[in-house]
């Protein structure tokens, strides 16, 4: 019976705005049970995402977003317990949520291991949410987008979103949050593979970590070398001198200045009301990605054929065993 | 009379199939008109322009696509008309476009005016092209990358895309190139503005250009800074290592050295397989991009007002007077 079971998962009437009222009253179980939701590729949940996002939106907004990119082993987690924990003794509620365009394949959800922040996690004032698997629409920037929204509702100030993958989630990162922060790897031999292409230049603060024990010397040096490369780039947000900090997640030494110069740069980027620009750019970015999403799920719906043919045929793309024009065509034959 | 004037724009069954005839016979004025075919974001043009790609595509991927980036005063039109000039001596037909992702305000075709490339556009083995104007529906890069299949098909084997715009562009035609060029500005008394964020990791070759009279000390000293740098970043192209040239379009002094470096590439990257690896990976781009584009333009087929609404939504969001869900709610009621 396949209509009574859409209808189990569908909401009732109301229940919507129950679950609503109780993100914003700040209940735990209800923000995650919001965000699964949010994270849902099913037509049947469309118009429930939908509503829960407009009561949530006029709630939402006024967290500062920080990115934390850096190679995999450049210590993003550990240095999050501990930078989170660091803001909430400054009185902050923090939420994680992270995004990795790459889990197409992988699954993601290597947040999943809470263990990564022990810390952190044990927080009453901390809430941590793994990378959602991204469906088969893709969509992944867009759901991590819409979470923001439900955890700022939710009356977290300081949202901190971790970059898992390689590569594009750099880039997806920047088109979401208001301050961008690079971890750059030392003592692993060789520094150089940290500066990876791209990354430095998306960064507003950069952070040599693991500036500790025997590490404390070679992050001092990369400090000093990268002092040199800098003033060859430029500084993402104008008016903004990008900042080279040394810290160790596991002395806690420098994770305070850390903290005080994300909020410094807050401070600099609304005086100059770059903070507003880029927040409405990013928006601009959100609908256009939203309006492609739900015309492909309008597309898919109650087509389970047509979704499958959609993924055969990037497989054939991949394999040069079709081309573009004519997938393009066959999927919306008989739309 | 709207029903005859449509019928007078799109083309009686076969016409298509000629036009496509003439491209692979490598008619230019066909050509022209082909590429202006595929530039239309007009519902009636869909059949047509789907049934033309379908007859250029297996004539086309034969040539060397190389995207030329820089920031503007770089030289990048100059450098072009030196460029092209010295394939062309090599035995090449050349054809240029280009890509303005920011045009849909300033309109594009900055390329419009010939004399830019004055030389080059008199050589009967050159087709110049300018950027396309930014549809209301967006699709500049979908464009350009489909205006490559039609030079190619055309018999044009090294088609150089110039960057026009600023910011979106570099990272636009790093999705449909095989090699890309940057140029760097010297002896314009701010040497580190060239060196824009992000532009350097995503080159394979870096050309100090207008490496010329009392500019060649400092190109000089430009390219020994530059060389100096190079280390700490990853090359694009793995297993390429990226050159450093110097060359001056007005004496065409290095840009034989500059062509033989870009044929260099491309048998570097063929042998590593890099190079069919990156086609297939830009193809899986086009298709989402085509995609998205024929369902936005299914969307507003025939609706005037909504694609006015369309419009007026955009507007709105980045004045912060809408919010992305009931844009996107309004825009797909009733669709």
């Amino acid at each position: 019976m396949p209509v009574k079971e859409k209808k189990k998962t569908k909401r009732a009437a109301g229940q919507v705005g129950t679950l609503a009222a109780k993100v914003i009253a700040g209940e735990r179980a209800a923000l995650a049970q919001a965000i699964t939701l949010l994270e849902s590729s099913a037509e049947f949940h469309r118009a429930d995402q939908a509503e829960l996002l407009k009561v949530l939106l006029p709630e939402s907004g006024r967290s500062l977003r920080i990115g934390i990119t850096g190679v995999p082993g450049a210590g993003k987690s550990t240095l999050i317990d501990s930078l989170g924990r660091e803001f909430i003794k400054r009185g902050s509620k923090v939420a994680v949520l992270a995004i990795d365009p790459s889990s197409s394949v992988s699954g993601g959800s290597i947040l999943g291991d809470k263990t990564r922040m022990e810390l952190l996690s044990r927080e009453p004032h901390a809430f941590i949410r793994p990378s959602p698997t991204s469906g088969m629409l893709g969509g992944v920037s867009l759901r991590t987008r819409e979470a923001i929204v439900a955890v700022e509702a939710a009356g977290f100030d300081i949202v901190l979103i971790e970059t898992v993958g390689v590569g594009q989630s750099e880039i997806a990162v920047r088109g979401m949050v208001d301050c961008c922060l690079l971890l750059m790897l030392t003592g692993a031999g060789d520094e150089l593979q940290s500066m990876k292409r791209g990354l430095m230049e998306l960064a507003d603060i950069l952070l040599m970590s693991k500036s500790d024990g025997a590490n404390a010397e070679a992050a001092e040096r990369l400090s000093t070398e990268i002092k040199l490369v800098l003033p060859f780039l430029r500084p993402f947000t104008p008016g903004w001198t990008v900042p080279v900090l040394l810290a160790s997640a596991l002395s806690g030494e420098g994770v305070p200045e850390l903290a005080q110069s994300a909020l410094s740069f807050r401070d600099c980027a609304r005086a100059s009301s770059q903070f507003d620009a880029q927040r409405r750019a990013q928006n601009e970015q959100w609908f256009e990605e939203r309006l492609s999403f739900e015309l492909k799920r309008k597309l898919f719906a109650g087509d389970t054929k047509r979704a499958e043919r959609y993924q055969a045929l990037k497989s054939a793309l991949q394999q040069g065993a079709s081309n573009v024009v004519d997938a393009v065509e066959e999927l919306l034959s008989q739309a």
